[in-house]
């Protein structure tokens, strides 16, 4: 098996060789003589377990700036969907690719998706060298038609799963209590069951939706899946930030997850008052996410984690609640537990997924705290290497073929725009 | 004079060459034959003004990440304070050294400082070849020997101005109305009126301020600098977070202008309903600064502005105001012009303080609207090259001399901290 080491690199505030074996974090100790295959010069830099962005639409790289600043109907409406609708796999393809370039640039090793065309997303992730739990985004718009097409599809997905290598793991994605029928969101609650795979949807992200759940449905968005009978360890929600505190109760009771997605909750003015404190007081399990480029427009976890933080802080006036290492929790070893994963954290049995911080910058200049300096201060810029799964993804900053995903990427995006 | 030519960047969309002589843009043209002393290639890269930071205390670089997560009293009791009151005129010199490679390495070119020890941080600006305009704190806490020192100090420091060179200014910087007598700010008043030069002040920035200048004055924050005669065009307060609609026409009719610390409001609890865009509409400068290291923590500029327009959308519910160009524009032009320096613009005839963005990064992929990726998608870490004064100050993202400037400044923090 390939072994790594590196070398008197800072984890906790003390210097340590970690030794990896094929996939594996095998040891760490203040020294180790041990030789290895590829030697890291940890010098000036610190470990951390790779960030774990828990919400994303990959591919909407391609629409990173088209059609900021809009209302959310009219953006949908005029800029996004009618896009969406021209894209191939190849499009696809090359948007996760440049997705995945950019989370590996900022230190994220893995994530989860919710887009169409899971199998060209699925082979960029692969090239590319993440870690992913994939869903294919499933909507009926309550067309019987579109149901049984939907159930199909993710039933045919599902079966192919064993095309694709250990990285790459499958979901279901139903999109949203407005787009996807009850009948169907049982049909996935059972399908999840029998196969024992996770539910990740949308919920209660905006105002309009929690009244409209209530106008339609007769019940809150948490309410109405609590009726259908989907609240289960099983189901994963991203946004939740109409939730009372009744509701907090049923998602902690029934193991609910959720993904807080500070960035675009506050871009496209969705909502600001995301219970962190109160769901993690009940026993939730709260991860982060960028949600897509579209709509936060990086994928950088580390201010995805500053914007937890301050915007926790802030809506609270309350400067002690949502601390870095709280934060950096969530982005960690939360996320990776939600994947089902051995990783986000730097243990002996631990996945190698890590990266290198460069502790050589103002930012962590000095470093008191290095929690502190990575969320509050440290931006995406500070990772100098990634390694996922035992393979070396970066180093010195730079990700190999680095260039030609920019230009191929960026022509794709400015052919699609220009023909609309 | 010396000249620079940078050839073939990017403003506004279109590649132009720019010419820069002595301190000065002098032209700017789809091509231009001079020669120059210096040529920049500006292949890929994007120019902006450099950024205006208009509320920061540079030297406390020295307490980042020191005392995070805590309430405000404890954390200026127990951390900030007592550390303060050890700091001499070489730590203050150190920490404003590592105050400006950070704004140079995230894009400012100019800054307003408050913060005491004058002629070390001039020192450390003059040598860093920023712009600066430096208000040394200002206190009485209410006690006439005090005040009679400090009309002292102001008077001498004021003076003394003669001893710097033209990219440092002077402004007067009572600390807050908490801090100073009604006494001791009629006088600033009367020396920034006599001597023309601006009044910056901490004011409405926290509910317990507002609170107990109610209870202490009778009046709120603005209305209490109101009945001080206060107000006018040479007034420039820092927060003013708690500020209702007839205080925002106060602050309109009689020019003051306002500084927005997003991050700072944010990390510290201190409240988050900043009224930028009634402000503005009622005629009033609006800049954005990071406030200080120990409360934000870095010195990001590019963060800044992302973090002024996603919290005002936020807690608005409006995806649709403080657009990208409006936040660039706050942290360019306007903070320029409250400067009273021919800036933040890149047209001929300005002052030579710019930036070069590399735009082959992922933030900058695809390219449809440049501002929106600068503000939203990017952070200081885009910025390859910074001229200031007509003097390149950074090229390939390295600034001369970075790494000793990092190396003394933790040596001396740690120092500080260690006999605490």
């Amino acid at each position: 098996m390939k072994t790594i080491k590196i070398k008197s690199v800072e984890l906790n505030g003390e210097p340590v060789d970690i030794l990896i074996e094929g996939n594996t974090i095998r040891r760490i100790a203040g020294y180790l003589a041990d030789e290895a295959d590829v030697v890291i010069d940890g010098h000036k830099k610190a470990v951390i377990p790779g960030l774990v962005n828990m919400h994303t639409h990959s591919a909407m790289t391609l629409f990173r700036g088209y059609g900021d600043d809009m209302p959310l109907m009219a953006w949908l409406e005029e800029k996004i969907w009618p896009n969406e609708a021209k894209l191939t796999h190849e499009d696809v393809y090359w948007g996760a690719k440049l997705a995945c370039l950019e989370m590996i640039k900022s230190g994220t090793t893995a994530f989860f998706d919710m887009y169409a065309k899971f199998s060209s997303i699925a082979k960029a992730v692969e090239e590319m060298g993440l870690r992913a739990m994939l869903s294919s985004v499933c909507c009926d718009f309550f067309q019987p038609g579109q149901r049984e097409r939907a159930k199909t599809h993710v039933a045919k997905l599902f079966a192919g799963m064993g095309n694709y290598g250990q990285r790459i793991q499958f979901a279901l994605g139903p999109h949203a209590i407005y787009t996807v029928s009850g009948e169907l969101l049982q049909w996935l609650d059972r399908f999840s069951e029998e196969n024992n795979i996770l539910v990740h949807i949308h919920l209660a992200e905006t105002e309009a939706e929690a009244y409209n759940s209530v106008k339609q449905f007769g019940y809150t968005p948490v309410r109405y899946l609590n009726q259908l009978g989907m609240l289960s360890s099983r189901l994963m929600i991203a946004h939740g930030v109409y939730v009372d505190d009744e509701e907090i109760q049923m998602l902690a009771g029934s193991g609910v997850k959720v993904v807080h997605n500070p960035a675009s909750n506050m871009k496209l003015g969705s909502g600001i008052e995301f219970k962190f404190v109160e769901m993690r007081k009940a026993g939730i399990p709260v991860a982060i996410g960028t949600d897509g480029c579209s709509s936060s427009n990086n994928l950088d976890m580390t201010e995805a984690m500053k914007l937890a933080s301050l915007l926790g802080k802030g809506w609270r006036k309350n400067p002690v609640v949502l601390t870095a290492d709280e934060v950096f929790f969530a982005a960690t070893a939360q996320g990776a537990a939600m994947l089902g994963i051995k990783a986000g954290r730097i243990e002996e049995g631990y996945l190698a997924d890590l990266c290198l911080i460069d502790l050589n910058i103002p930012a962590f200049t000095p470093n008191f705290n290095f929690a502190s300096n990575l969320v509050y201060a440290a931006n995406g810029s500070c990772v100098d290497a990634v390694i996922c799964d035992g393979k070396i993804l970066m180093q010195n900053k730079r990700v190999p073929g680095e260039d030609e995903i920019m230009e191929r990427t960026a022509a794709i995006a400015y052919n699609l725009m220009k023909t609309t």
